[in-house]
């Protein structure tokens, strides 16, 4: 297996693509981008604001390399609806999507020698990014029969003076986790034990539709220093209009040196579309409840279509119920199946044979389990589920 | 004066702007981005295609993070006009504007104790990206009294067997060279002899008004191995719209290695909105040459009116009449005025006087030279350069 900062999600799920023979139509339940079905469809609201902004010409220029004065302001808006306390624009960094925050944050935390404790499974852009930056990572574990939460004490475990920081999605990406208050409270706690900032990954902010509500990591920026990540992509199912934030949530302000370096990093990447910036505060401010209503409701749907079949299949078992995100983390038994090595083999052979992509739980750090995407129309997610049934009935060893 | 990697451009700007006294509307000369006025607004056929491709909602998912395989093919021909060889698809990746480019280029180029050859007077976000990624840059200087071409002679003194790669501008932003084929082939055969890669940035690619046509990097790519650095942002006016490219001109082929890692990197670093991909192949193919004719002839008026204009004023000096890009460099003799120290005083107290921004060289590497920006409506710039002469008259010795 290679280590994770050699493989993307997109790298392997092309792959696999390309190992399907071609008889069937391929469905992939492989990536977090559900804008192929109609069902997830953005809102006019946005789409039009976008629009707009481009027709009135005002906004082919550069911006600001911070972002906008007017989206930084309708971002902190947005995300003080969460806290406890009110962001400032000045907290907010305008980003080409949550992938460029992740890649700014790291990059400006890094200094020799340094390392950043990083969720498995995760999100291997984080592994790649800290190998790019020379920033050593070192992986904690979730705990799968509790809820994937943090194991916390293995976290300490791992930590020393040149720790920086520590990464948390939630809601989560792979595991479909949404923290209880009570988690991220501990959370929060041991980053100020450790003296560590917590980077906190909500680019699913919102996409929670169990028993636990969202809870934003913000609400204990008093507590450690919290740096939120989000962006348009996943709640207004948008991936492609490259949106997103890098948000300093800490109440008790934070180095004026960081900052410095944080806004000259911003400089050298450029940021988003001038005219998407600009369309922000009506996306944020004018998308009706009943959009994000409805993606939650169907998400719901989905996640249990995927949970009852899953739980039909005697080589696949699945500890926790997904609660939010796009996608959740399945066990494979392969002491059941007769001629499958493990996840890669499993995955590579269902391509194959069935043309449905799932991705290995290897390119996320966990051997022999499965990442099943449940953002799918519901028709070609039972159509898909049931292809991976005949498929595991066929090489089952009874 | 601080080190070029400590000053951004618009860091600068934003301090000059900052320290005008609010009486006469400010005229900023400062920066090259000309999209505040209606005489440098982009084609319809750029606009409606952007519009056309987002309302399609065809493109609000991810593209491959090294861009959409038509936008891929539309920049490969596109720049294949200009290259005795043809351009193929996966020699193109779309970024998120120039910028992205030049930070992916320096990024995958870097390794522990490597160096970088930078032009002075430059472009400072080379610097400021050599500094993050640990680079080391070393600046070679061009020759004003030569139309700005590199001094090879001295650029090899710096290079040694750490040297990665060289950069050049062309059409060149400070100083609005168009190198001619000659000398382009003599730097290309100096990267040869010095085993090092040249980044030709050619964001003005195009914006060539002089007596020299624009003669693109990549016809020498049999020489040495070029990799060309490229966005929509100048020659359709779009700074905003954050689209550009990098390619490798090199028809004998790249290493593997290199490619794998550039493919790696693309995955962290996101690129451009996919919509705007997706209208990339109409934007290249459809704008007539009418658009780029008007602009072009727009800048050539207004680069002589600047020239002109500076000619009568005795303090200010300019060795070579812009040929290209969107500004040039002109020398302050600071011994004919009273009471300025140096560039930087001259734009703080011009701005603050005059209300006009014009760019110290020092934020360039060159101190007591000007940057101007000619890229201004008409009438603004005779405006402006009406009260830098003022400005000079009063503040001169006699
Ligand atoms: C956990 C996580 N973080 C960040 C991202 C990237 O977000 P964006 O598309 O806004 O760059 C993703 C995308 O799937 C993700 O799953
Ligand atoms: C020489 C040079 N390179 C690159 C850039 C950045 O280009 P972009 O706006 O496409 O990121 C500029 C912008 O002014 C420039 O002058």
């Amino acid at each position: 297996m290679e280590a994770p900062s050699n493989i993307t999600i997109k790298g392997i799920l092309g792959l696999l693509t390309a190992n399907t023979d071609g008889c069937k139509k391929v469905i992939s339940l492989g990536m977090g981008d559900p804008t192929a079905y109609s069902c997830f469809r953005t809102t006019r609201t946005a789409q039009n604001a976008v629009v707009e902004a481009l027709q009135s010409a005002n906004f082919n220029g550069y911006s600001p390399t911070v972002g906008l004065p007017q989206t930084r302001k309708a971002i902190a808006e947005y995300l003080s609806k969460d806290l406890p306390y009110t962001l400032h624009s000045d907290d907010v960094y305008i980003t080409a999507g949550c992938t460029q925050a992740i890649e700014t944050t790291l990059s400006i935390l890094t200094r020799p020698g340094a390392n950043i404790l990083l969720p498995r499974p995760g999100f291997p852009i984080y592994g790649l990014c800290a190998a790019f930056r020379h920033l050593e990572a070192r992986y904690f574990d979730l705990l799968p029969h509790n809820q994937w939460e943090v194991d916390l004490k293995a976290l300490q475990g791992l930590a020393d003076h040149n720790t920086v920081a520590m990464v948390i999605i939630n809601p989560g990406n792979p595991c479909g986790n949404v923290y209880t208050y009570r988690h991220l409270k501990e959370i929060a706690e041991t980053a100020k034990r450790l003296g560590i900032v917590v980077i906190a990954d909500e680019v699913y902010g919102h996409l929670a539709f169990g028993a636990d509500p969202f809870v934003a990591m913000g609400v204990f920026g008093s507590v450690a220093p919290v740096i939120t990540l989000g962006s348009l992509s996943k709640r207004w199912l948008v991936p492609g209009w490259r949106l997103g934030w890098l948000v300093t949530s800490d109440p008790h302000g934070k180095s004026p040196k960081f900052m410095e370096r944080l806004k000259k990093y911003c400089d050298i990447n450029g940021g988003p579309a001038t005219f998407i910036q600009a369309a922000v505060p009506a996306i944020v401010g004018e998308t009706q409840q009943a959009f994000f209503t409805k993606t939650n409701n169907l998400l719901k749907q989905t996640s249990e279509i995927c949970y009852w079949k899953i739980k039909e299949m005697d080589c696949i078992s699945c500890p926790s119920k997904p609660q939010g995100s796009m996608a959740f983390m399945v066990k494979l038994n392969v002491s059941l199946l007769k001629d499958i090595s493990d996840d890669i083999d499993f995955c590579f052979k269902l391509a194959k044979e069935e043309s449905v992509i799932l991705l290995p739980g290897a390119a996320v750090g966990l051997k022999n389990w499965l990442r099943i995407t449940f953002a799918v129309e519901p028709s070609s997610l039972d159509e898909a589920l049931q292809r991976v049934n005949s498929f595991c009935q066929r090489h089952s060893c009874n």
